[in-house]
C-alpha cells in the first residue's frame, strides 16, 4: 500500500495550503467532548441522585458535591481559558491584565455562584413540564426523560456563559443537546420562567429571540428571521414572545419586530410574520383540503 | 478560588430547600446509562451477528446468547424493581407479598418469553421496511442502518413494560430512540404489524394512539391530541389509524376520536382533526402559491 | 428462575425458524461502533487540531498525521471488506481475481488520494456556511458546532463509497450524522460547491436528488420522491435543485423531474410539485389564517 | 522524520529474515490479556462475593454465575482452541476428528465440571493458611490478601489445562500469578491438599515436583534440578516432597530423586541434593558467623 | 454445550455446601480494586506532579487538591465502613453508636489530617534513597522508580489504617505493594525515619518487626518469627532493628526477642536467631567454598 | 466533614513547606503509564502477532508496523522531551542549539533504527532461553511467557535509552519489568549476547555490570556492588561475567574488579568477593548441615 504513503504527503500539502488547520503549540480549542462531558457533570451537580448508578445519601451527599464542583470547576476553567485565548487571537476580544486564566477564573466562578439560580428557574421549569403534559406522570420522569426539558436545562447553562461573551462554549453546549433531542436553541435567546417544550424536536429559536414567562412551545415550531444578511448580524432578527403564550406544532414566527401578544395560541403550522395582539387566537384554515373517495 | 468554596455551600442549600434532589441511600431510580446499555443488550439478542464485532457461529450461538440473557436478566430485574420501588415510595404502585424484587424477576421472566414474539413482529416490520422504500437494497441495511426500524424495534421493547405498568422505564426507553432518530412514539401507543416509518425525523404518536397493520407513516407526521389539559389525561386523546393507511411527510392528525379509515392516504402536510372514512385519499391545495419572477 | 433458561431455548428456536441472524463464522458486517470510530477519524483528519485533546504543532503534525491514516487506512480496509464480501454472498457483486480483500485495499487506496479533493470542497462548504448565518462569529465555529456542516462533511465521505459502489457502509454513515443532526441526506445524493443548511432538522434529501452550487437550505425542507414504488428504485425519483438557489424551512419539493430554476427562491412551507422557472421566487399565501380575539 | 519511514521499512525486513512473527490470517496464540482476564473471572466464580464491586445475593446468586460461567466458557474455548491449533502446526498434537474447536469444547465442559473440586481443594488450602499464619486474623484476610493463596489457586487452575495437554495457557496462567506473587509454580507440579505457602516471595517449584498434603513452604524456597539438560526434559527432575513436610525460607532443594520423608521439617537456607528420611529435622550450622565489635 | 448447564448446578451446590461466598445483599468486603484505586490516588496527592499525565501549576493546584482528597475520602469511607462492618459480624469489632459509617468517617477524617505528618516522614525517607545509593541520580529519580521508595511509602499508610484497627485493608495494601516490588512489609511493623530499602524484592517484615531511624535494608532481607504457632499470635515474634543499622542481602534475622544493637552491619546470608550487641559487624565466613579448575 | 476541608489546606501547606512537588505549567515529567504503554507498543513491534488480539496477516502487516510506528515515534518524543528538559533544569544537561524537542527527535528516530538490531538481538536470547530450559517446550512458549526473557527484552530497550543519556525513562523502564518478573537489572548494565535467565526472581543486576556472551543465570543471583559511597557513583562497582559463564541460584557476586572468568560456573548460594579464573566451578560445602531425626 505504497499509495498510503503518497496520500499522507498529499493531505500534509492541503494542510498547508488551504487551512482549516488548528494549532498552536497545545490544544487551542475547546474539545467537543469536554464539552459534553462537562454538561453532565452540570447535569448531576442540578439533579443530585438522578444521574447517577452510585448510592447518595445525606451522609456523602456533600463530599460528592464538592468533588464534582472541583473537578468541573477546573475543566471548566480550562476550557474557558482556550476559548478566551481564541478570541484574543482573533483579535476580538481582550483578557485584561490578568492573562486569560485569571479571566476564565473569574468567569467560572461567577458561574458556580449562579447555579443556585439557575437551580431555582429549572425546578419552576420541571413544574411547567409536569402541568403542561397530560402524559406526564410525576415530576421524576420529567427529569429522568423529558427532551424539552434537557433542552433548557443546557439552554440556561449555556446562556450564562454566552452572557459572560465566551466564545465557542455556548454554540458547542446548545449543539449538543440539538444534537440529541432535534431541539435548536441559540444560546443568545432570552427565555422568562415555567418554559415547557413538549416533543420538541425540530423547533428553532434564533439568537435575539426573547421569551416571556409560561411559554409553550410544541414540536418544530421557529422563531427565526426574516433576513440573513450577515450586515444584520448585530440587530434583533427573531421575535418576541410575551408571556402565556402556547405555540401549537410547526407554526413558524419571523421577524425582530414580530410580538406575540401575552396570553395569545398560535395553532399548528401557522405562518405569522407580523405581530399578534394579546390574547389573540390565530389558526390556520389550511387552504381547501380535498377528500377523495376511492373505490377498492 | 475561595468562590468555588462558597458556592458548594450554596448549592447544598438548594439541595435542601426546593428538592429535585433524589437519595434514600443507594441508587433508586433507573439509570440512563444502564437502561441505554439494556436496550443495546436486547438490540444484539433480537438481530444476532448484526451488532457484534466478534464471530458469532453455530457453534457458540447458545453460549453467547446464554451469557447475554444471563446478564440482561440481572441488569433488567435490578432496574425494574428501582422503578417498581419509585413507584411505591409515590403510593401509586404496591408490590404485592414477594416485595419488590420478586416482582421485578416475575416481570423480567415474562419479558424474556415474549421475546420471541415481539423477534416475529420485527420480521413483518422488517420486510414492510424493505418493501415500502425503493431506495433499500436488502433487509440487511434495513437492521443495519434504518432509524424507523430502529424506533419500531425499542418501541415493541418498551411498550412491553409499559403494559406491564412498569413505570420510567418505558418512556427512558422511547426517549432514548427519540433522541438518535427524531422519532416520538409514547410507550403506551398500541402499532399492529407491518410498521413502515421513512426517515421519520419530527414523528410524534401520543400515548393513546391506536395503529393498525400495514401502516406507513413518513417524516414530520403528528399523531397528536386536541385538548392538553391535565384532567383528560386518562381519556383517549390521541387519534386511531385503521390498516393500510399510508400518512406522507408533516402531516398532522389530532383528537382521540379521529379515525383514518383503513386504506386511506392522507398527503403532505395535510392537517386533519376529524374522522376521514375508509379509502379516502386527503390532499391539501395547499393554498395559493404565488411565482414571483425576477429579474436578474 | 428457570424460566430465563427456558426463554433462552424459545429464543434459540426463533433463530433458526425466522432468521435475522448473521453468522458466518466471523463477524461478517460492517460494525456501526466501528463505522462510528471511522467517521471519527477522519473528521480529525479533515480538520486537524479541532477535535484533539492533545497538542497538535508544526513538528508532529506529519508524525500524527501518518499514524492517523494508517490506522484508519487499516479499519476502512476491514469493514469495506466484510461490505463487499456481503454483496457476493447475496450474488450482487463480484470481487474479481484478487477477491475481496484487494478489492477493499484499492478502494480505500483511492478514497485517501480523493481525501484532498474532500478538504477543499469542505472549505468551500465553510465559507457558505459563515456567510450564510448572521449568528456565526468565526469559521471555527462552523468546524466546532454547526450540524450542517458536519452532514455535509459526512456526506462527502460518504458519497465517496457510494460511488464506489461498496454496500452497506455509506448508509451507516448518513446515518450515524442523522441521528445527531436530524438531517437525511441520502449517501447516493449529487452535492455541488458552497453547500449551507441550516439548522437542519427534519431536512431530507432523497438518494437521486442533484443539487448544484451554492445551494442553501433551512429545517425541516424534504427534497422527496412522489412515486415509491419498488420497481422504479432504479429512475430519478427526486428532485433537481440548481445553481444559487434558496430553500426555505419546512417546504417540500418531490419529484424526479421537478427542477428548481438556477437562483430561485423558495419560500417556507411551500409544496412543490412541478419545476419552478430560474430566478423565481415562489411563496405561499399560507391560506387563510384566522385571528380570534379573546376576552380575558 | 524521514527516518521513522526507513525505519518502518527495516523493521519489515527483519520480519522475513528472522522470524519472531506470528500471524496466520487470525489472531493465531492465545493472548496475554485475555488468559489474564479468564483468571480473573474464574477467581471470581471460586469465591464468589469477594471479588465483586456490586452487591450479590440469594435471589441473583444463580443468574450471576450462570452469566459468567457462559461467558468464561466462551473465552476458554477460543483461547483452547487457539492453543491447540498451534500445536498441531507444531506437529505435536492432533485434534481429532471433530477438529481443534470440537476439542476445545470437550476440554472445556470438563474443567467446568472439576470446578466443584477445585473449590474443595482451595478450601483445604485456605484453612491451612489460615492455621498456618499466626499473623491471619480471618479467613476471609487469607482470600482477600494472600500472595501463597493466590499462587496455589491459580496453580490448581493451571495444572487442570496441563493435564488435559493444553500447550501454552498453563504457563501462561502460571507466569501471570508468578509476576504479582513473585511465586513460580510449574504447571505441571502435582500438589496435594492443605497447602502453605508463607510470603513467597522468591519460591520456584519445577516441573516435575510432587508434593504431598499438608506441606508448609516459606519465602526463597526452590525445589529444582540438578541437571538442566535439554535432553533430559522427560524425566523427573525435581524433588518429592512427602506429607507434613515444613520447609523454611531460602532452602534448596534438588533433583528428581530427592525425597523429603514424612513429617521432616528443613530449616532456612539449607541446601540439600540429597533424600531426607522421615521425620527429620535438617538445619545448617550456617559456616561460621564473625562478630566483630566496631569503635564508634 | 449442555454439561455447562450443569456445571451451574453444581457450581451452586458447592457454594451452599462449605461457604467461601461473601454475600449479604450488597457489596459487603473492601474491593481489591477499589484499594488499588485509592492507593493510586494518595500516591498522587502525596507526590503532585509526578504522577498525573495533565499539567499540574500553581493556579489550579489548589482545585486539583480539593477535587482528590473530597474523591478520596468518599471512597475511603465506604471501604473502611466495608471493613468495620465485616468485623461487627465477625463479632470482633463494635462501631459504636453512630455506626460504622460514622465511625469510618471519623478514622478517614483523621487520616487526611495525619497525611501531612506522612509526607514529611516520606521526605525523609526520600533523602535516605538518594544518599544511600550511588547510582540515584537525583529525588526525582527515587520518587519515579524506586521500588523500596514506594514499599515504604504504601507501608506508612497501611500502617495509619493497622493503627486505626481497621481490618483488612492494610493487609490488602501491603499485599499491592508486594506484589509489584516484591517488597513483604507487614502493615503492623513499626517503622522509624529515614528508611531505606534497595531492590528489595524477596525483603519480608513481620508483623511485630521494631525499626528504628536511618536503617538500611538490601534484598532477600528477612526479619522473621521463630515460632509459628498460632497460639502465640500476641506475641512480639519479629525482631527489633536499632537506629543505623545496615542488613545487606538476604540475610535472615529471627526471633521476638532478636535486637540488633545500633549502628551494627549485618552482612550478606547472615543467619541471626539472637541480638547482636551495638556497633557490630557480623559476616559470614561463608563454609569453605571449593574452587574446581575444570579442564576445556 | 468540615475536617476534609481543613485537611486540604494543611496538605497545601506542606506542598509549599516542604517540596516532593512537580510541576511547571505542565506535565513536565515521564509519566509511568505512558512509559508504560510505550514498551507495551514496542513489545508489540518487537513481536508481531504474539501479543494482539486481532489478526496479524501478510496483508495489512505493513499498515499495522507503520500505524505503530508513528503511534510510538509521537509518545516516545513527547516522554524524551520531558526527561531532557527536566535534566536541563536539573542543570545536568544541554540540549543544543535545536532545543529538547530537536534532541528528542533525534534520539528517537535512531531509537527506531537500532530496533531491528534489538530484534536480532532478541532472537538469540530467545534461542538461549529454549536451548537452557528442559521445561520449554517451543520458542513460541519462551515469548508469550518466560519472564526472563521480557528482563532482557526490557533491558535492551532501557539500554539504548541509557547510552543515549535520557535520564529517567531507562530507570523507569527497568523497574516496570522488575515490578513484573523480580528481575531488577540496572539500565546502565552492558550485556552480551545470548543471555538466558531462569525462573528469575531476586536477581540484582548492578549498574555498572558488564556480562559477555552465552551467560545463564538462575533466581537470586546478585551482582552487586562491595562498596555503597555514593562518592563512588562513578566507578566501575559491579562485576564482570565472561562468555558462558553460569550462575546458580541465589549466588552473590560482589565487586567490580571481580571477573568470572570464562566458562566457570558459579554454585548455587557461592558469596563471592574475589575474581575466578576462566574454567573454574565455585560450589559451597555450605557448611555443616545437620539432620536431627525425632520421634514421632
Amino acid at each position: 500500500m505504497d499509495r498510503i504513503g503518497k496520500s499522507i504527503d498529499l493531505l500534509m500539502e492541503t494542510y498547508s495550503s488551504f487551512g482549516m488547520v488548528n494549532h498552536s503549540g497545545g490544544a487551542n480549542l475547546p474539545g467537543r467532548a469536554n464539552i459534553a462531558r462537562i454538561v453532565g457533570g452540570l447535569d448531576e451537580l442540578l439533579f443530585p441522585g438522578f444521574r447517577e448508578n452510585q448510592g447518595l445519601d445525606h451522609s456523602n451527599l456533600r463530599l460528592v458535591t464538592a468533588e464534582k464542583v472541583n473537578h468541573l470547576a477546573l475543566e471548566l476553567i480550562r476550557e474557558v481559558e482556550k476559548s478566551l485565548a481564541f478570541s484574543v487571537r482573533e483579535g476580538t476580544l481582550s483578557c485584561g491584565h490578568g492573562g486569560c486564566h485569571a479571566a476564565a477564573e473569574l468567569i467560572v466562578g461567577s458561574f458556580f455562584e449562579e447555579l443556585p439560580a439557575i437551580r431555582h428557574a429549572l425546578s419552576l421549569d420541571m413544574e411547567a413540564n409536569f402541568r403542561g403534559d397530560p402524559a406526564a406522570k410525576s415530576v421524576d420522569e420529567v427529569i429522568l426523560s423529558y427532551p424539552g426539558f434537557r433542552a433548557i436545562t443546557v439552554h440556561r447553562l449555556a446562556n450564562y456563559f454566552w452572557n459572560a461573551q465566551v466564545p465557542l462554549i455556548p454554540r458547542m453546549m446548545s449543539e449538543l443537546v440539538h444534537a440529541s433531542t432535534g431541539i435548536d436553541i441559540h444560546p443568545g435567546a432570552r427565555i422568562g420562567e415555567s418554559f415547557f417544550i413538549d416533543h420538541g424536536t425540530g423547533i428553532v429559536i434564533g439568537e435575539t429571540s426573547v421569551i416571556g414567562n409560561n411559554v409553550k412551545l410544541y414540536q418544530g415550531v421557529t422563531l427565526g428571521a426574516l433576513s440573513v444578511k450577515k450586515e444584520e448580524a448585530n440587530r434583533k432578527r427573531h421575535p418576541t414572545i410575551e408571556d402565556d403564550v402556547t405555540i401549537y406544532s410547526h407554526a413558524t414566527i419571523l421577524g425582530g419586530d414580530t410580538v406575540i401578544g401575552q396570553g395569545s395560541v398560535i395553532g399548528g403550522n401557522v405562518w405569522i410574520t407580523e405581530s399578534v395582539p394579546p390574547n389573540t387566537t390565530v389558526y390556520t384554515s389550511a387552504g381547501e383540503q380535498v377528500l377523495m373517495q376511492r373505490d377498492r
